[in-house]
């Protein structure tokens, strides 16, 4: 996810006279579409949005392989710490969470995962990792990494009882993932180790290690995502405002998905950049598909 | 998957005579709601179904943990191979075959992994895997494994080019999913070396080895899935027959989906059995989802 | 790893009278070669052995993929859990420890590993195991599993704090990892649930469940090693029985590691029975490696 | 590894007119060892060398967990490739290269092995990695990464088959491990695309990437291993000094390897360093440990 995508929010909520002639306009990340979502819900959308996120060839490969790993490495590259062996908080186990958590473990780190919805905090404990309120990980954890796209899912609770030398990073959002001010208002002091390393030191004497400013580390610390896989999301990109150019006279204002066709021509053309073949169902195969009438 | 959920497909479509006091039914994989679905196309449907397959408590948990583990468990005993260092290959990368996949690789093997749909054929490879045609991955495997709910995805051209002493196993639909007639006419004779497991010679001199008479293999040789994943399923079942029961009279003939709540709830008492706590959204984080105006 | 290895340690010990011809033996198996260790530093060894378990093309492969497998099997058959969110505490993380902990991690399950050797206590750490004490680890298991060729690995005193359903098995050597007295004796009952699982019922209500009688599980509940790593584990052991006729005249009573030609013959060997061509060095690089007089 | 040793190994090659009062070295690299035995084998050694890389909790911890995620870093710094589903070929299977491998796998990239120990081979295909040789690697890989300690691990004969995009790396051993004499044969241009990226220009047109001029990349286009992988060799280094100069008086000139006690020891304070807690052995277990009389 990137910041950028939260500007075109910031752009289409506070500088709407700017825009009188806008034919459209796309999305690209997760917490950009809720919020596109909650203006149409408040109908304060005045044209159509495609939301680009939401395409399969865009979310499943931007947010999970490509967040999973420009995060962990801009956390290395600001504090050359070793994985292997660390307890790792992921906080959120949406698309970007299970990215995280995957290129976490598969570096030997051991992966806990905070979650508020029920059936998502069940997947990350059959798919093998350790599932617990954030106030408990807060007390094991050695690393702390925020991809929820919500308010303070590290708190000021959190902070409190982490260890001394606990380090916390955002990869979801805004800088708002991190109850910054509790952690200024609990700190004595702080100054900066390393670049993008900050050192608070708490009054009962811990340091805790903000990293980027509570901003995303992946873009901070880091160089984003490979562009390997932002040819798709930009590729959906494309299409969609293409899509968008010939078809709004037919919209009205709203949240539009990519249409299947796009995004599984965006997949075929992915495939065939990696000398990728797959196969095709025969009539038969698709025949039988699509009907009841057959079997034993 | 099991075949059970196809019987009350056939029970649907043959016969409906013993159906007139139905108030609704329901249905449990994936393939199931395929038909059903197809069903509800040609107006063929008398009566509300839920597709219990669509909850994810279900979906995402039986098929993929549950068939996961339980197909590689039916062909250990129909077999005792080893899988570390064995070439696997996966037709279909839907929630069964991500399953049957992701547990192979656990136990050391070589995954290839065959598909129609670019965007799943893209997950499989970013996921790791290795991703062909299934004519390709014919001349290379050593153990086949169909989880595509769909005809034919060993044909005889694959049967063809495979090595001698190829095995090939189904664990997602009816014994439609290899070829077996094609198998049948390209061999001079077939024995049964041990229980589940028939040899048949071709006439190029190849032994090719089909287990379970090519019906699900999971419940041919094994026991099929655990009752720890099954929970999920039933309990789902068990409260969309109540659904059914209270609101059958609003519900005209066609497939609906288990209710957003049943599925939430049905996560929490399951989390709740392991002794698994998870957080809950405060008020104000509540607030901030619902939000559009805050924010950098 | 298996009995019959022990049993052969038996004779040794016991039936001397039988042996006045013997002109050596071969050991397969861990436990085993600590024992003949243990009797050649007693001077109680009569003639030479060849530790079969000691080449690599046996333990690297026998100890850790054979057992990682077959336990799993053994275990799976004989009370069909699912394996996917469990916790399982594996005692030991030698050879056949890293096999069923990394099997178990394959198949989803959180693995806890308990050990007395810091360095291997270390390594299970960096490859992403949890590792605490057996009295902590016998607080938070589900399953527990044996594979140290020690004594009471689990104890009277761990058994007293698991949780109700416990499930413990042994996949080490003989039936004393695990004290069965001791669970006797907190016992107020016990019956067989189904084919070796047996249920037994402590003062204070909980149900412990013993597999296979403490005996290796994977031979008591499954098939054992598949044949596919067995074949050069007995690839050594002929090849070891050949060396011994020929030199057996020149050998004393001692314990000898399998020749380093044998180990590379039957790993060349596995390899070219399986498809797999691999380098030779060069006469250049071979030099290279040899010298101290190149480079920058 | 680091160069850093390499240059200890020419300081006793070149400089042994400075090293008169030379009580004893040590040597932390898995070449530096192999140079250090070849001295020994010509007896060209003036005094004792303890050999830190062979201790358990350098060349297990160091060579592994460091290697592995600083190769990585260095690539994904100089290059910002997307791991996830590239073909990765590691040459080499020690224990540089399983570590290089396994965190490859954890990122999601295909991995091919190559080697010329047979039983080194068959471990990397029973650990669910691709192995072929080198020529056959070449062909279909995208990343290419030397972790030999050899000399041309990467051969003029490999990059003419490469494709079009390849990109070379070393983290084994000096800038031997990649032929760059028969690269620059074959170049028409070349030419530095970013820093530590060189690209060259083939006679067929295609465009060959090499790394870092071929020297160790974590080095070059990272910071080495991580302080917390790090710490252990060092441990093992003054733990080793301390004992030369305490013992070099009883000690010939030769190789030595670092005291068990110092090992175990070095692990010891590692794990309390991470707050984990071990078990010991018991009396009892001791005793049974040590003895051969009992058992059924």
């Amino acid at each position: 996810m990137d910041d950028g995508a939260d500007l075109v929010s910031m752009l289409h909520r506070d500088r709407s006279d700017l825009l009188s002639n806008v034919v459209g306009g796309t999305e690209e990340t997760t917490t950009g579409v809720i919020r596109l979502n909650a203006m149409a819900a408040d109908n304060a959308l005045k044209y159509p949005i495609i939301a680009v996120n939401e395409a399969e060839t865009k979310h499943f490969f931007d947010n999970r392989y490509g967040t999973g790993q420009s995060t962990l490495d801009g956390i290395t590259r600001a504090t050359n710490i070793l994985w292997a062996g660390r307890r790792v908080v992921v906080g959120g186990y949406g698309w970007c969470g299970r990215g995280v958590a995957s290129r976490a473990r598969g570096m030997g780190a051991h992966v806990i995962v905070t979650e508020v919805n029920a059936v998502r905090a069940l997947e990350a404990v059959m798919d093998g990792f350790t599932v617990m309120t954030g106030l408990e990980a807060a007390k094991v954890g050695e690393v702390f990494i925020t991809v929820t796209g919500g308010l303070h899912t590290i708190s000021g609770d959190h902070m409190a009882v982490m260890s001394d030398g606990a380090i916390i990073a955002n990869s979801g959002h805004f800088n708002v993932e991190i109850d910054i001010p509790a952690l200024e208002a609990m700190a004595v002091s702080h100054r900066e180790v390393k670049p993008y390393v900050e050192e608070y030191t708490t009054t009962d004497g811990r340091r805790l290690y903000l990293l980027g400013e509570g901003r995303l580390i992946n873009l901070a610390a880091a160089e984003g995502h490979p562009s390997a896989v932002m040819d798709m999301s930009f590729a959906n990109q494309a299409l969609s405002v293409e899509y968008l150019v010939k078809n709004h006279g037919n919209m009205d204002p709203g949240v539009y998905v990519v249409p299947v066709d796009t995004d599984q021509e965006v997949g075929r053309l992915k495939l065939a950049s990696m000398g990728i073949a797959i196969d095709s169902l025969t009539a038969n195969q698709q025949r039988y598909q699509e009907s009841w009438e057959e079997g034993t």
